[in-house]
């Protein structure tokens, strides 16, 4: 029998970070396809959109005006999920059926007045200052006896559930830590009892002992597809020093982080010649007033395309009912990204 | 202030088989929706279609001619994410980088010859057949020494990454147990010896009792929206007797289960008038050879419609980084299901 190949046998790995298996099927790529095609967004957009709630000076659906910003805006979300007031109660019948009172705040952020563009097609100052709006909501939301953890994300394309192709991301702050970072608070404290070191920390040192899934360096930030990457072109930002949270960071840290993203997301758009739909976010330690010393800062990138603008991975039946799947490896995915120009596809074309 | 109301107040619930939480925001269905509508699987289909390759007697991507069944059909999936001669092998490097081969089988089970049809159209007698196959199936692979699990399911529906329209559904099975089982069966088991009898039984009574959340009930089966829905429309079927998987099912709980699946996707597809999308599967014992005594068999269906029958909801952003979260609450959901006609709206045109 053949040898045990990570680039050809079907496999699971572990993800340190969650606790949880994934399953490898590296030969399944070939597959025929004859079911959904996505739609693609590549409709070019104005400058500014009268009917877009997001763009300035225009009406939002509460009848508020937004200002005439040039640079970011952030307002408290219309139709937030997380409302401030909500009154304190709960429900146990038999520890069945449990439920309680949760309390937040959401928030959108603009990333830019241009409704036509999108992250890599910002400036790196421009994307500095979403970097800097991030950092000063997680500060703000953070200190808030009421919140114990911040979530700042982004939903990219209409395949991600982005309800406006306007540049922007959201913050849903809460009372309660979610599921997913108090997974990684457990995973990062219990490998820092241990070892007396950050989790992260030392998967970066092995990445980059290793390469063959970096897609990105600098001086302050590396971009890996992690090695257990679920979405085929899934990516993991890591600040190379270890940091808790965004407001930890120096001037220069923030810069290179604005400018990783900028080319990040650049080879996600020059992937498929088309604007990469994704959703992404920030991970930081809970705001709980607890020390998280073992907490290490990062930003995922969970992106569906699969093999072209228009077929993507799919995450139903088995993936639901049984374990997170995934069709090419973390090493063939990072090559590619790795290989891809760091110049716009759209700028290339002038 | 108010006092806390689950139909009103944003809160999160509790879910007993994963031990896991969920945020429900209640008050969050109205908002405006500019994203994505999906696009509907209401062509008319031929009853038989030349290049459909799960049509009787059509050729096979590897070749083989599929004979001319009249009823199920079962084959081994040409591009199966799992095979059953992976050389064993494993990689560990500090904990961090880990990863171990994986084996099992995929099959691919045709429910009728008649490529226009789905479930809900089919008599109870041919949904009768899918069961019998479901059970023998699971006797069958799960007494190989080399599955420990067998995840039997179905993506119905482009948007739930259906590749071809042609009634069928799936089996994955595998040397390991997946994740989700694998919550399922500690969370069940901790139950089983903390009180001595099945989790799904005891929270079955308080469903009967409660009945706000039951949709359909026959003589041994009832199908709630749980307490702890995700998906705006997700179900539960559960049987009433405390059973480990398919094979300890009488005659008549064969076909009580069988009109069960029958009149449940009819409401579906009633629901918004159109061939409504899910992924469904079985939960079952593990076939590791242990015993499994706190297991309940039971089936849960994930629909991702929200609104109408283009417009979904998303799994995305904060859902993926955070929390699951939902909007309807899980009553508003089984009311609307319960309150629909029971003969499908393609027939009652007639
Ligand atoms: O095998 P199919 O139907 O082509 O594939 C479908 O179901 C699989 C199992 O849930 C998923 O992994 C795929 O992403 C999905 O497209
Ligand atoms: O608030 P939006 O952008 O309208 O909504 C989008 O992101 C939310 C947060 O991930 C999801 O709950 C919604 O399903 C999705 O459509």
């Amino acid at each position: 029998m053949a040898e045990f190949d990570l680039t050809e046998h079907p496999h699971r790995r572990y993800n340190p970070l969650t606790g949880e298996w994934l399953l490898v099927s590296p030969h399944r790529s070939r597959r025929p396809w004859q079911g959904q095609q996505e739609a693609t967004d590549e409709a070019p957009r104005p400058a500014h959109d009268p009917t877009c709630y997001l763009c300035p000076g225009n009406v939002r659906a509460n009848g508020e005006v937004n200002p005439d910003y040039t640079g970011t805006f952030v307002f408290d979300n219309d139709f937030a999920a997380l409302l401030p007031d909500t009154p304190v109660g709960e429900v146990n019948i038999g520890g069945l059926l449990r439920a309680e009172a949760e309390s937040g705040v959401g928030r959108v952020i603009c990333f830019s007045p241009r409704h036509d563009l999108t992250l890599p097609e910002m400036s790196p100052e421009a994307i500095r200052g979403v970097v800097d709006v991030w950092t000063q909501q997680f500060r703000e939301l953070g200190a808030r006896p009421d919140i114990n953890y911040v979530q700042i994300f982004e939903n990219k394309g209409q395949v991600m559930g982005c309800s406006n192709p306007h540049p922007h991301g959201q913050i849903w702050a809460q009372r309660t830590v979610p599921g997913e970072p108090a997974q990684e608070t457990r995973q990062q404290q219990a490998y820092f009892q241990q070892h007396g070191r950050s989790l992260l920390a030392d998967y970066l040192a092995l990445e980059l002992e290793q390469q063959q899934r970096v897609v990105l360096a600098n001086a302050h930030w590396v971009t890996v597809v992690p090695y257990w990457a679920v979405w085929p072109f899934e990516t993991l930002v890591l600040p190379r020093r270890h940091v808790q949270d965004l407001t930890q960071l120096t001037d220069e840290e923030k810069d290179a982080l604005a400018e990783m993203v900028r080319q990040l997301t650049i080879r996600y758009d020059n992937l498929f010649q088309t604007s990469f739909p994704y959703s992404a976010g920030l991970h930081q330690r809970p705001t709980d007033g607890q020390q998280h010393a073992a907490w290490h800062l990062h930003l995922h990138f969970y992106p569906p395309l699969l093999r072209s603008a228009t077929v993507r991975k799919f995450m139903v039946g088995y993936e639901l009912l049984g374990n997170a799947q995934r069709d090419i490896t973390p090493e063939a995915a990072a090559q590619r990204l790795r290989e891809l120009p760091d110049v716009h596809y759209k700028a290339a074309r002038h």
